[in-house]
């Protein structure tokens, strides 16, 4: 049984849910990945979002590109909440996906990330079960540390060996 | 049986809907009028949209602001033509709105108008119309007309009293 | 005699508008495609525009790029419907381009697609004619179906082989 | 001891601020409301959001405009979900308060929503809690049946009154 | 005959174009002024602009909001320089109707001046004329002498009373 | 002789340069205040800010709206510092002014502070003189305390009557 | 002795402003072409800008980019037209050249051209000279017949060869 | 013992900050550079930003993109002057960085420099310091002619080779 539900409209979009998929791994978190586009196959998509409940699953992760419809579509349908990506367009930059997530009417929140913020939405996910999951939440302090660790391991080295010599 | 179905997600878009229904009005064309909200009611939009056609229905126009899935979703659902009314927002001007209903993805298009364009909404459903009827098609030349004779009387109203006066 | 007139400003926008192209062949639609410039031979798409009812067109698409006319300037002049596609521009990501056809003013529609949406266009020309022909509504109903099925098709590849040799 | 803590950087954001305040009311959800400053006063927004697990504190809603740091900050900090909300702006609409809050880097997200959206903010609150909590998951299906009942109370009167009528 | 023709495709852009007379009137210069809408009344339009050489012409200023064609209409069909001014409008704030006048394509140039700019429009027009017009060039100059005194006296107000009370 | 001169193109700019004043009056830094603008008396601009060092200015604050080549070219006759307030426009919200300010060419930078940021510039202009004024240090950090203490009292505030009660 | 003065602030912006000059040898119109920075040597930039007159400059055409203050300073010190061509930027796409350019405040008017529309620059000084230069407007309308012509060769490819064979 | 501190969040921006560092080195100005994230280090920015006084630091150059909220943070915490550089991104081009640098709210300002704007940076932390160190402003003063002289020398090379040598 899935905790987290990972749904793209389009696997050109699979670059980037594969980065919330590699945290949830990382995390061990269960979850299902799906291509379901909500334009141009309404009705899978709509069982899809009315049945995950009772598949088990307490997050969706949609990510959607341009008139991004799916975050949105999820929220509608699904009671608990909903993660949207808006994906980098070409011509627009991720503004219109962007746009399309995160400026929901009342009533219908979808939590947005960044453009293109993949390994965020997993990590918030994660962060939304760990309210309820001490030793979840125990891991994603783990990884803050780490994050920290990786960052003064930077830090020293550009301390001994200068800007000059730092992307040699 | 009405040839055009006019929808919108919240009763606030009614000024900008109204319009079209005008326009629908004055060229005598049948129509219905709904208030419904895909995110809020996503099983009576469902119904709505995949009946339209059984209704007779031949153009659907929907408007919506902010993240405005409703135009979109018309489009998935339903196989004539769907024409998108981006409203007007206040902390974006419509941005939103536009680029959600404009943005679709290759093969569910959307036909969309001006932020705020209720009367070109109404305008597009009847030239859509009059591509298979030719009495249409007379009443939207003689509109045409209609609009030129109103921008020549203000030409000459402008001639005859100079700009110091035109506005007094 | 052409039901469909694809027309262009410029060659440059040939790979955008001959997607348009493709739609329409493949439903069997018949058109004429011409590059004609509002701006470089006025006199020559004045001509063109006028008589395009004339010759049998039932609906223009018209693709155009920065201070995009051409759309706007179909619609002023051809009495049934202007399906115009904004084209990408370097600079601005075409918002210029989106913006030049998408605003008109009252009166004088443009069904405006999604920038570079010459698919978009050519299905949207097809759901037009589909109003008054239940054949190719048919074909439109059966080419969603096919969308489909090509998105079942790969979410049915993910199930099988996962995400991390999904794009190998 | 309070599950969610609303914070503030200023109380200029308290209408938007209170809107999440009355959802959490209306669910029973118990939370703090706080007015701090990550610019005027760091080192007292430091003790804030690093207490704020052993407060109980499950969810952060924060709100900020212009340059706005707090929800990035209270992310930093706070292990658990942070939601921000941006704040509409004279200048830019709100589109620097979204970006601030919107575009966190790689590791510590924000679940935004929509510019001004507190009553968004406060239902997300409760979707995240709910995950854990099958009565107050029950709360929000019978606030989404609500929600639907409202649009078809308009639509009734909308279908009875006509449009001519419906705003009078 | 008129030296200027300044041409705008609605009234409600009066206000605007009427700071261009002004200036025009200021300068000495004959003008015409004429409400002529390129999308409205097409044939008229192409009259109005492919004529104004033989009326005498040397300068067209043209405003226009929204998709604003009329300026880049009329420098493909008028020779001699063409001055553009983009109107404000409430949704996108005139970017709208700048980017539809300032991005015209290789060979076909609009004199682009501000959102708004009707003065600066009319005096882009004196300084075309005064090319090759000595005295016009005189009262141009003595016009930027003008200017120069306006603010010198205010900043001298300023040296003598001081910002408090500068506005009182 | 006046350690920051404040100066601006327009006197409509008065009401957000006056606040840079305001706070300079609280930190007793001496200063000039000038109303010149670069475009309408550009040798009056010349020898305003190529005198300026000799007139003992150390730090100059320079507003302007739209077009803002007023810090600018400040910076380009200036050796010292420059601080640029971009002014808010009705059209485009500021982001000209903002973009015309802080996009300088690399050798000539001007210290950008938010749109309409007159205290922010004064503030900036303090700290500025502070690097080498511990006096003046000083009484920065007094005024830190005292911006941390009206928050606190307005915390306190919605402590005791919370929100509903708070801006009654 | 030149009529018309071609100024940019840096030898990058060299391949657009080429495409002024080659109009202009194409037109037989003298010029001057100076690399002068507004920004990086102000005193050379007020001595060649106050002196082009005297010269015998009718036209100044300037080039810039980012915050480009060159062509709007040129307005400010010489009497007659500046055309002026905002630069494309990577960051944003010229949006901030652009502003800088055509939103000059009233009585300082820059005749702005597309971003990077060398070009349209060129033409457009060849119009203002061509005011009082018969010969040179001939040579002006024989230039828009060519690029008429140029059209119609490319349209009657495509009737010929079609839209698949067109590119290759 | 440094003047200036030169802080990122991560070593994606070391090519942007290094400019500024080049500045520093070849003014003679002493620094210290550090990678260091508010986000991912919150405890160790903090202990970063609150000693640099006692460290000496006279001004802090902080870069960061996104959310940029280093700069920011960095100003609520030092109390002499912080400049904020705004790094280029690929999605927004920078806009996000530079709105969450460049709108601080009343009472903290960051002096913002350009989009990617590092050398810029490295020149105003020296002329900020430059206010009270004579030998450092002579340096500025020299530095400023150098540019000069560039720039003449591209202008001579131009009038020399004509442009169609210009760049080969």
């Amino acid at each position: 049984m899935a905790q987290v539900s990972i749904v793209m409209g389009s696997d050109s979009d699979m670059p980037v849910m594969a980065k919330a998929a590699e945290i949830l791994d990382k995390f061990g978190i269960s979850y299902e990945m799906r291509i379901i586009s909500a334009h141009r196959m309404p009705d899978t998509f709509f069982e899809y979002a009315q049945t995950a409940e009772e598949r088990g699953v307490k997050v969706i992760i949609a990510g959607a590109g341009m008139a991004a419809h799916l975050p949105g579509m999820c929220a509608a349908l699904f009671p608990m909440p909903v993660i949207g990506i808006p994906m980098h367009t070409t011509s627009l930059g991720g503004r219109d996906s962007l746009y399309s997530i995160v400026q929901m009417p009342s009533g219908i929140p979808v939590a947005t990330v960044a453009i293109n913020g993949g390994a965020n939405a997993g990590i918030l996910a994660a962060k939304i079960l760990a309210v309820s999951d001490p030793e979840l939440l125990a891991k994603l302090k783990a990884y803050s540390a780490e994050m920290k660790d990786g960052v003064l391991k930077k830090d020293a080295k550009l301390q001994e060996c200068g800007y000059h010599n730092y992307t040699k």
